[in-house]
């Protein structure tokens, strides 16, 4: 997409610019080699980042993506079962990581707009070892869960979920790419929500702030064998440092995230005002309007919006997915209503 | 299990011996060595295995894992999505080996009683290739349904689920381990149900009384990349002849599949009238009684079972698998009932 | 291969005829279910194989390559290192299987003609775990070792090598495919070849004259999970007796593999003679015929072998492939060595 | 490793703290969301990158090792041979991700002090599909070598080595970490070493300072492949352009590589000198020193040069690697072979 400068960019929260005080963070960063372990702007990120989620350790990797396919890797074994929800990101968009590099079997729950699945569905889901079946490896969860709209999903949910799994000896994983705007939604610590949980993944890069980065935490053991497996998948990044002063400061951006969700749902209300467009009140950041009933296809209508100067992103064949972030502030949304509604408007037409 | 003579063997169609003719036809088998492609026996049984199922070539492997293996290894690049019914023994019973061997990621369709996934669960399964997604790379199908209690699945199923596969480019693949039986019960030639996949698995060693193999069919380039993939899985036999030579009669045993089919009927309507349990009456000759109205397990009523002198294999938590098969007589059955109905009648005092 | 009757078949030891005790056995063999472990015919000949080389337990697979591949599959985890001789069978003819099925980096010693890498070559090749690299998972060994012509790798090289590996803490599997052959021909028990080893395949199908399938030995846990991917690559078969009970006949074969070595001394020393053509003498029942003085390539050689009635393979440019077994007898030897000197001779001219 | 600020540290070229002009370039770059191809000063680096080798296309990856297992991934397919020496990178020291991320065999080529194949080497090493064989799949070099001391190889070497690959229809890959190095050890033109081949890697964080990343070049569909397996591999990145600016800059860096050439030189000159250490003169920035004369074993000598404040890593039992770059300086080679030599001293006293 060319985005220009008009354009108010919903298509994701990745795409915000890092601020004035991250690019002079960036450039004032103390740095080292990272693969010797010797860069302490990475070393204090993955403290703070590991303190944050209230684990023992954490790990600082290039993507989101990374951070998931390296907890797969590092909990299963070649031949295990993966559980998780039918709409998750790592079954969706991660390129069949899990079976291509880790040789891990999916098995899916379809959780419907609970976004998690309930104890009763991840006991049937798990799978004893036996001769025919290789068994459980790893339960995984999102929070919030993006497909469905951002759902910040309770802490009880997660930890009934998980308590199953760990009772049977399973390791939960959970995918927060988003994780602190699920914690500012449910009003709660982050460390909360990642409690029942075995590892997490969270981003710096998208709500946010940073440029670059995501973060796996874990205990220590896990964390060790997550820095092997980030060698292998080609994760290791010498002066990372430069770009993990930016995350250091990113970790300080959780509190107003609670503006995100309040554009959003502003936003919401908006689009859900245009004539036969539905955009449900959004638990967080991530705002999706069906457009079924004005018969306009998704696909239309990002066109369209892009004309009129707004980026979104086709979710489903009528689904549009509009998405609030540190670079979108209360005006923008009211212009974004405006522009969208224009929009829709040419197209129902 | 030790299986004493008197026992009345229902856990499988895998456990027929071998007939007088079979073994004679062993014994005097003209071999070579089949991985030069010089048994001639082997070659006779491909050749009539293909026509058998109206497929261009046909290759003799080992078992029935070995061909549903193949196929996906066939069929699919690594990273790409197999779409199945959730419930099919490519999934639930072969130690993971599409992920594990292949690579292919699962996506799965729970089409209940239905056993075959409807045009609109397929085209909504179907994933296209993208930026983030492999997209599908084999639609698999299951006639007979193994664990839905031996399904045979009409025609219609079969080619209104494939054609919206293979009208997207993607392959169909049949896992007809009891194809024979399908095609009995419906009354069709196998040919019939085969005519609109493009590769089939079937055993000559379940209801048709083989000792030993199963055959995968397709067309001849497919053929001859799966016997390649065969080697690599170590499939590759010498004097097979042997084995292939008692093959060659049980082609010859389709049509008394029918008294399978007739026994499996009168021990459903036995095991349905005993108190407590319900057994629907069967398409084939797979019966699933569930006893959880009686409140007895099936790893109790296996036990008490095979005590009663009936063997017989637990499916689920109160479900439990009788199968008919080349050994079991009209009187086999009558008598099974009553030993079964011994072991209810225990359980349940 | 179209071979007629008058030819002599040279090709493989694997071409052997079953015998009329063999065929007899097969129709009258006791059977059962091997999935179930019910087939007193494997269970004994899985006993007594594992007797024969002095190890705990024993599984019967469909083939050689299976054999080795499980031990594989076994013996590593994903990207470990694979110890092996260059032009081992395993490196050389398996498909890449190491690689492709269980994830393993093969590392390679040319060990030349003494077909066994010293104790310094193992230790050479030994890889320890560190950051960048996964460390060594296993070396294989072979013996007799097929490319080189049939050698029969004494005791204690065998012995030697692996004692490094084994100090190492790294396990080792040898492919004895022919190892009765190198049994005989070294004087010694096969049992002695093994007992420096953690696992060993041999065929029954080879010298041993069996019509169908291969053992794996190891310790009891070994061949307990060897029997689970053993599923896993599809080699569990069902009424496996029929040709388990010719199998427990070739184990009687052993003592009379010397006639098959006297007959290749005879071979080599006839090809010897030959005017351009170098045919060592060989160890055991693998004859190798070198024709680059005649400038007589491989490919031409076995094409004229075939007109004139011998059956034999290429090896290599101007190296050519022809092996005695149980169906070759003295006379078919100098038969053999007349017909070879025709084809050489008009191919010289 | 806790390096201290008066060490002089010679572990890797990778170590070089960005400079001041890089940290402004950070700052002050221009970014956009990566992921969406829509940061401009990465497009402007992947531009420029394709341009410096000559290449159609090039790709920012976060390191050496991505850039190189993604090559070997869009290449070969699984169960394809992978050639290489012996002593190369990716053979060695990447966790032997050629095996497990894209199940390729390797075979490899001890090439000595000469580090690239001849072309009778790469021809015997050449594997053509047949039944019982994958085929060779990628050929790929590396330029300088790094484990033989930084060797220039010289363009015709690359050049007669590939020519035999592509001639036979296999691509040849270029690990060209230290590209530059090698072009201006042998005064040519990057794309001179690069012409030959059809991808290279090369590293902006090593001699040319960049603090983060590395390019995989070639022809334009190959990058379109190699775009998606980064994304796989979890290389996908955000607002990379505030790590890419300084990569613009690193390619300025090109010529100013003569310079650490010169003082590795007068590095190994003066550890030549040394009693008892052989360090022969380089071709590029590595120096390697040999201690087995002074019966010095590598893990002592780091540890010595570390209490000394001079910073080297382990090669071998008794081989050491010193590198030099931008952040040594020809008075620090003066001290640090002072220093070195103190150590040597001790050690030898």
């Amino acid at each position: 997409m060319d985005i220009d400068e008009d354009t108010i960019d919903l298509r994701s929260d990745t795409v915000t610019a890092p601020s004035a005080e991250m690019r002079e963070a960036a450039a004032t960063a103390e740095v080292g080699d990272d693969v010797y372990r010797d860069d302490p702007t990475v070393n204090e990120l993955e403290r703070r980042a590991a303190e944050a989620v209230g684990a023992e350790a954490a790990l600082y990797v290039p993507s989101g993506t990374m951070a998931n396919q390296i907890a797969v890797h590092v909990h299963t074994e070649p031949g295990e079962e993966l559980l998780l929800e039918r709409e998750s990101h790592i079954y969706r968009w991660e390129l069949a990581g899990a079976a291509k590099l880790s040789g891990a079997q999916t098995r899916t729950v379809d959780a419907g707009e609970r976004c998690v699945p309930t104890p009763e569905e991840v006991r049937e889901g798990l799978v004893s070892e036996d001769l025919h079946r290789p068994g459980t490896g790893l339960l995984s969860l999102e929070n919030t869960h993006n497909y469905r709209g951002g759902v910040a999903v309770p802490v009880e949910g997660i930890a009934a979920a998980a308590d199953v799994a760990r009772d049977a000896g399973v390791p939960v994983h959970l995918d927060g790419a988003r994780l602190f705007n699920a914690a500012v939604a449910l009003g709660v610590d982050a460390s909360a929500i990642v409690d029942p949980v075995d590892s997490v993944t969270f981003c710096l890069s998208k709500g946010l702030g940073a440029p670059v980065g995501s973060v796996l935490a874990g205990d220590e053991g896990f964390i060790e064998e997550a820095r092997r497996v980030r060698k292998l998948f080609g994760g290791g990044m010498r002066q990372a440092g430069m770009i993990a002063a930016p995350g250091l400061l990113a970790l300080e951006n959780v509190d107003r995230l609670a503006e995100d969700h309040a554009n959003a749902e502003r936003l919401a209300a908006g689009l859900d005002a245009l004539d036969g467009v539905n955009a449900p009140a959004p638990d967080t950041n991530i705002v999706v309007a069906h457009s079924d009933e004005a018969e306009i296809p998704a696909a239309d209508l990002v066109e369209a919006c892009k004309a009129a100067g707004v980026g979104c992103v086709e979710f489903d064949e009528h689904t549009t997915r509009f998405t609030t972030h540190l670079d979108v502030h209360a005006d923008d949304v009211e212009e974004a209503v405006d522009r969208i509604g224009d929009a829709v408007a040419a197209l129902s037409a």
